[in-house]
């Protein structure tokens, strides 16, 4: 039985919560936020369980295996370090931490102690995102051409961080869960107009070969999008996570070129066939998540969207911060 | 009368001949494609009209006033020059012509002469870009924050030039159409995979303040897309040209930054009131513009979408071009 | 304090049940179900409320004032009936009974004892109904000529009634809600495919002048449909329940027909403006239901969705089925 | 070489015309309207073509081999008569006749003169059509629950006939194609609003067992519709007519009840498996029906939308009409 503590519980916390209290083989032992109000509502939910306003009582505790860190960016990296040093696993919110060295460090720390780090890169465990996995893994696609999403929206506005570490981070944890190159640079533009924090940004990543992705942020959005184009040399797709059914549309569309005797002679054909809409499992995806975690802790098996995982992420987000600031100058990643 | 010759009867050049025959005060007088197929195609739909295969027939006879020139890119500077030489007034396809000096050339050319040249950015004559045109006029969206564009399906790859040449000279005429603003530097990325031209392209011009656009045009899409979100300090639109009815959408949503003491105090909120959708003139944009041809040499006057207007988007095809070149590096116009 | 007991924990009354326990001026005393599971998943969330398998406990308890009756429409004529001879105010589920005759006895007890009787046709207190009510009664709509219902999905089968009385009570309440004239007469069709009782029906409801209703229920439907068309006069709106934002849209569309000599010279012409979606409210309706029943207690005020407008729909409910019993032998209402 | 001659150039004749003419092994040989202007626009279209403006020059013309008849639905059964008096075969306009009775005695007297005559069901060569037809062909969607369709717009009003007689012959027909059972009995209702003619009506039509169609059709809805959803034991499909691509889309969603002991021990389970949008022909329908015409005279073959099939489609708008005229009253087919 796996003893869990849940540190903040403020927007998201409430639902890591609640699905690591449904794993059968956890238990929810402790919740710590430093707000009275997030405390009384705890409460409410879990009056066996024991509440605190310290992190360090949880980090502290014999009784607490693993610690799930669900507060600001900025103190990912000295909890999860404590946590670490105090034995415990630890599942972390993302973005994993606020640059790459501090996540290196982490999972330099967790590799001695053999500890599990999990960074709550949720969006991998939707049925959608799972099932373009497989359909990769199938090689229905084909060769990848590009992975292109947009995530607008009005509102929820951060006031520590930019639309790109607030939103980018869904995109390119899927973009490196897709895509099995790693990325070669990255060139980022964007502008802010209220608060001096960019609300909108433009990121392309290119890959080895031509495979390349592009990701569009956008807090000042009239309309909610939440749509990727997924381009392969056998087939495309693509991906509206704002349908309540058919999410992914697989077309069997393509472009073959036939004769490559000069430019002008160039015959290119276009192939238009049907379009597919796979069933997508409904399952939430934390509850597979919280589950996945207690499954690699107990099998001692190093989950796929690890320390590791969170720092490529986290590189990424450094590297298009940084080429924005300088008007899309490519950053090598 | 004006007496007009159509030089180039392929895909778009029967829509201008049959636009220009059309207006009252105008006459359709010869039609020239080395084309035999396209001849004869001419002379089904005008019995009484010249034709020829040769340009110079058109460029030279003195029963011609103005010619439309409907033929590829590359032949653009050549045929004006000589059209303008003759003293004919000039209608010409777009991209103006295939670098920014060509253009300028022209433009003196025709200004010495006294002669009209208009570029054909047709969609400055839609139904939807004359009305968000007037909103911006009666300054109903306030503030412009951004223009982004997503212009994307399968395939009309041009075998000579690339995606930015063949599709973005519709997004850049209309930005330029529609922000004041003269844009200050342009950071294009993208990737060919198929014939040695980029097939996809993303790309960001900076004005001066804060207000920026991006455009996203790509070959590759298994599905069409004709959508702008264009933001505004008072109210944000979506158009989206696929739409049947309602094109245009524009939102009473917005943002107010209410505190401004540090970044931890800032008060953010949303305005999110009604959605309304204008009535949009459907008249074909071709037969508005080809009277607006008309209409300007009679009364001598310059059309907004002159050859000035046809340098300017020339030169950030430029500008995109070289910035794709170099992954991203930002020209300055 | 206005003390409530809630009869029936199963799919719906938990809502009921959360909702009154919200209401400042009310307090949830008494939850009651048959079914254990129900009872224990009630302790859980109210754990100081009183819990019991028996109605007659909360009926005949002084400490109740009011009960809502969450239970299979079997069970609400005995169930209130009792309620209202023990001095209590009742809040019943829709459809209120299983004949009109049930219905008109209940109304008649609560009027004799002055005590109130609310239907729950929820739908009359979400944002789209209120709206629209509130477009009628500006007279934006103009003399109205038609409603035209459709909703339709796969699935909840009702094991003890047909698609008409699972379905249609929210097309008929809200139909009541808005048509001030009264129904003349009802025609219904429909077909039975797997149990014997009709799982598709198709009803049309006659009222005086030219106003007519149409109803589309089919529980046999691959896709989910919550469509109105509402046509007037002077304007037309369609209300799509499943949009997220703009629910309703109102079209400045109409007809006018210019010349009345003879039907071959009839001109008749098409207007086209412009459409508007207004901004609806979020509230949740069961909330500002909850809210209005306690009101109108307190206030001793007639709820408008009282025991008649509960015996209206019962009536047309009968109807319908019985003329679908005659392939659509209008039945007078 | 097939010699057709084409009676009334109004709105749908011209189609009619450039198809039969671009038939290779037809020739257009005239064209007659009553209206000079018609006439005049057919000159321009075919100069070489003979014109008239009497219907008898043609029908009386040794050189015409068939008549397509495209006029008001009063003048067919006098001059397909007269046609078929004078050897000719006949192509004409839905619907085929005022009444059944001219429509078997047209179908009597071709048989007698071993004459073709096809009803112009353009619809039942669309692609979408021709693919639900192979759907069903294949059972892929197994036993046939329901056929609801819904096609609804505003304007176009005839003077001469109602919303029925307008629109449903386009749904009648396709649902006499894809049903191979007979109708047995009819129920309309609707109601007029503006110049006594109706301008909604919704039509069910009961097959034996229990398939049951639904028709809404009206004049008067803010936004066009083209929608039929179909039932079947083991598919469902969803045709939206007013997609671009993606016009059919196939559910492999179903119910399956699985205990009969008794109406509450009914244990029904919903299956919800991919969805499928088959590539769909985008041949003009015209055109494959122009073909099937020459073809069917060529070969001697009787065309499925002989005058049979136009029979049995007045049958029905008769009876549908005659049941409009009593409030829903059920008429035998």
């Amino acid at each position: 039985m796996l003893r869990i503590g849940v540190i903040g519980y403020g927007y998201w916390g409430p639902n890591v919560a609640r699905n690591f209290n449904a794993v059968d083989r956890a238990q929810l032992v402790g919740i710590c936020d430093a707000n009275p109000s997030a405390l009384a509502r705890a409460k409410r939910n879990y009056p066996g369980v024991r509440l605190t306003s310290s992190a360090g009582e949880l980090l502290n505790s014999k009784d607490v295996d693993a610690v799930a860190l669900i507060t600001p960016v900025a103190s990912h990296y000295s909890l999860a370090k404590a946590a670490l040093e105090h034995g415990k696993h630890v599942f972390v919110e993302k973005p994993f931490t606020c640059n790459p060295e501090q996540g290196e460090e982490l999972v330099e720390l967790a590799s001695r102690a053999s500890l599990t780090v999990m960074v709550d890169h949720t969006f991998l465990f939707t049925g959608a995102v799972r099932k373009i996995r497989q359909l990769i893994d199938e090689d229905a696609l084909g060769n990848l051409y590009y992975y292109d999403s947009t995530r607008v929206n009005l509102g929820l506005f951060q006031h520590d961080v930019n639309v790109i570490w607030d939103l980018a981070p869904h995109d390119l944890s899927i973009m490196d869960y897709l895509i099995d190159a790693r990325p070669q640079a990255i060139v980022a533009t964007g502008e802010a107009h209220l608060n001096g924090l960019e609300d909108l940004a433009f990121i392309t990543i290119y890959f080895p070969g031509n495979t390349i992705a592009h990701i569009n942020v956008n807090w000042l959005s009239p309309v909610k999008v939440r749509t990727a184009l997924i381009g392969g040399e056998r087939k495309m797709l693509v991906w509206n996570d704002l349908e309540a059914d058919e999410k992914i549309r697989v077309y069997d569309k393509g472009v073959r070129v036939k004769n490559r005797q000069g430019v002008y002679d160039l015959l290119v054909s276009y192939r238009s066939g049907d379009m597919w809409a796979p069933r997508i499992e409904q399952t939430e995806a934390l509850k597979t998540e919280a589950e996945y975690f207690v499954d690699c802790i107990e099998k001692n098996e190093r989950p796929f969207n690890d320390g590791d995982a969170g720092v490529r992420v986290v590189k990424l987000l450094h590297a298009a911060h940084q080429s924005l600031k300088q008007r899309g100058k490519a950053v090598r990643i």
